[in-house]
């Protein structure tokens, strides 16, 4: 995958930052998580649409982050989103937030499609299809 | 209210603190919500237990934070909560958080009992039994 | 005040939300203070600049907030905030939260203009300056 | 490694949890850091202390999250915590999640030892001695 074709960007606030001056390690998966949202809801796929059109919903069922360098009070961040892999009920992601031109934070991330009973279930053939007609994977 | 009888101890973490090398202002709420639960908690009232059993939940309809010192990492809090009124469906609480002697937040706190709707509803008679019998109010 | 001057809009996320399926109370005071932050760093007084120019930061010392109506997953808000009043070293604000015409959280926020040593100190004369000559009071 | 030594108990609250129901995903993170700083403090080295003591302060640079099972509102959950490697400047661990006898999430968790200016250190000898004779790693 040459490059990450989804990109969201965000300020940093004080919620985000702890007492060592920098962002809480945990807060980058809330930044991820605003842009996977924002990812599905470009091409019609919000979090409360998927759940009302096809009763399902996404939870991420594993990570690694790589934490390189740490974000600071009003940076302002992007977070790059690209699909890895799109598997029968799951979708990998690669995720990278950059400071301009620096990367600070590497992460995968596995999201499972599941049903209302929190089981896992096929990925919507209409998702599938917005996914790659935009050229995510 | 000569004091106020229910005390919830805490420890400040990282993640309760912010580039100021302070607790966050909103983590206060966090930490009072906390107290509030173990309290209805010591007296059979549990959050899950309160939804099974008799329908409700427990919503802030207002509250008040007077911040007088900070809290810092590492420290030992406690929680201190009594109730100042109980009306038909609401609660009206006191909240005080200390660092051993010293008072560093009080909140007032005002809580409605809502149905599966959302709607306020009476206030059970026995949750209303069982707060009065411990000297709560 | 006729009318709160600046507005902030933001997205609900999943972070935001809690078991109840609303968004968590104290998460408004954070949407408060990114709207704060906002504000000031519009008329040139982001977070980190007060601290190198001047020394200064702020810090919330009082709040009330009245929650009418709860935001839900997915909503867009709006952070409506104006001065209600500049002391020496304090500014006093009201915060309104709106999900389009409906008023969801009215908030008043007292905060203080502290230095380094966290006491607190007179508001620099060029942010008075500047909020008076953009209308906010 | 046979099994994980250390062991720390935590309650679910509703800031812990999302709208699906259940905690949301970065959270797990917030509780396994809980668990390392009671790690160490338990051995003589609290946040504060090791700052003060050596000028250190120690940062997670990489972790993996294996997502098995939720946990839920009111859930009291278990944060079993183990050495598996300590390198000149990083310790890297494994921490697991319980509720009961049910392993809901799965950590591997690099530390890094930084000194003032944020950059890799050597862990202190004294800080290594006791990890060593309390048989963590």
């Amino acid at each position: 995958m040459p490059s990450l074709p989804y990109t969201f960007t965000l300020r940093v606030y004080y919620e985000d930052t702890d007492a060592g001056g920098i962002v809480y390690y945990s807060n980058y998966l809330k930044f991820a998580e605003r842009a996977r949202s924002e990812l599905l809801r470009s091409i019609g796929f919000g979090n409360n649409r998927v759940t009302k059109k096809f009763g399902i919903s996404f939870a991420v069922t594993w990570c690694s982050i790589d934490y390189k360098r740490p974000a600071k009070l009003d940076d302002m961040l992007e977070v790059k989103t690209g699909l890895s892999e799109i598997g029968g009920a799951t979708m990998t992601m690669i995720q990278e937030i950059y400071r301009d031109d620096e990367r600070l934070v590497g992460m995968n991330v596995k999201v499972a499609c599941l049903n209302k009973d929190g089981k896992p279930t096929r990925l919507p053939q209409q998702i599938r299809d917005s996914i790659n007609s935009v050229g995510l994977s």
